[in-house]
């Protein structure tokens, strides 16, 4: 059965996101700095179309995170477009026309909508029936490759929380965000167990790769 | 001059110490296991008086920790005792008639106290005018080794704020606590800005270096 795994950049002080998360600021205040380490790499840049860039000790992270993915979960706030009903003229993600995913991806709302098709092999399925459900769909597309919950802090929280992810790859950089979405909260009384499996050290990032116990 | 200072285990979610923190669980619920890293080093347990132990990736760690510190600061919380006036018999701190400091220990208090001398060259101060205060005097003791801000929380975030550390070692540790003091919290307006100096993969832990910008 396919690895559920996810992969985050996180502030100093916990956060995935910065504060007042906009559509001029997706990521919230401050929150692009928590990419800054994967932008310039040669391998993001090529899932991006692009050409060249760096090459050093985040290289095989970022070519782990970025291939042998069969299929994407996300929350509807890391999707997109606000909360509430999709209306007529319905968001169709930040990521243009050719999104990086490259794959199914399922997203997780209480607003029903038909899948809507993008260039690239990215297809978005909107589940409007719970996190389990999702991953059994995302299962069912993803074969024996992994299905990856790429975000925001809710969706990872409400998979950590139910015990459903084998493993987590926290990129921890040298940011003070003081205020935003916090990775490892709302968990209630689940206290998950966890187990490091590996550090890399990178520039201006450390990489922590955590398995469930 | 003398470097100033921290090192300090922390939970994946950001904690210092756990929740309910008291007399039976000084750092709180849980709180013990982000110290179970250093505890059974030969290094840690040297300095406790005590022989053998391991030898691993963290001992160049925890020597650089527990070696060349001329004086250290805490909060009135770490020292313990409860908030408020010391009473007709003070308590005298965690760590017995023969603390593990072997210097000079500046505690940030609003009750003025006598100094505390115990065995094997710990004395307690007790610092009532403020944590600028309280660095000046622990420079002047320490020389030209390090000041060692030991925490807790309260007492990092504040020098984290004033902008007076100059190196930050976080010990990382695969536990999540869910509520407790958390070390990256309060800072307020403060933007503090760090950079990474480097990070070690040790058993069950993993060591990020950060230093002031």
């Amino acid at each position: 059965m396919s690895k559920v795994k996810v992969n985050i950049s996180m502030s100093l002080d916990g956060y995935v996101a910065g504060p007042d998360q906009s559509e001029e600021n997706p990521l919230g205040i401050g929150g692009e700095q928590l990419h800054e380490w994967i932008v310039p790499l040669r391998a993001f840049r090529e899932s991006h179309g692009a050409e060249g860039g760096e090459v050093n000790a985040s290289t095989p992270i970022a070519e782990g995170i970025l291939g042998n993915v069969g299929a994407v979960i996300m929350g509807r706030n890391m999707f997109g477009g606000g909360p509430g009903p999709w209306g007529d003229d319905p968001w169709k993600g930040w990521w243009g026309d050719k999104p990086p995913f490259h794959s199914p991806v399922f997203v997780l709302t209480h607003h029903a909508r038909e899948p809507l098709e993008m260039e690239g092999g990215t297809t978005f399925y909107f589940v409007t029936d719970g996190i389990e459900s999702a991953l059994g769909q995302a299962r069912a597309a993803a074969g024996d490759k992994v299905v990856s919950v790429g975000g925001g802090a809710s969706a990872v929280q409400q998979y950590l929380a139910a015990g459903l992810l084998d493993e987590i790859l926290v990129s921890v950089v040298p940011v003070i965000l003081g205020g935003g979405s916090r990775l490892f909260d709302n968990l209630g009384d689940a206290k998950p167990r966890l187990e490091q499996v590996e550090a890399v050290e990178a520039p201006g990032v450390t990489h922590i790769r955590y398995a469930r116990v």
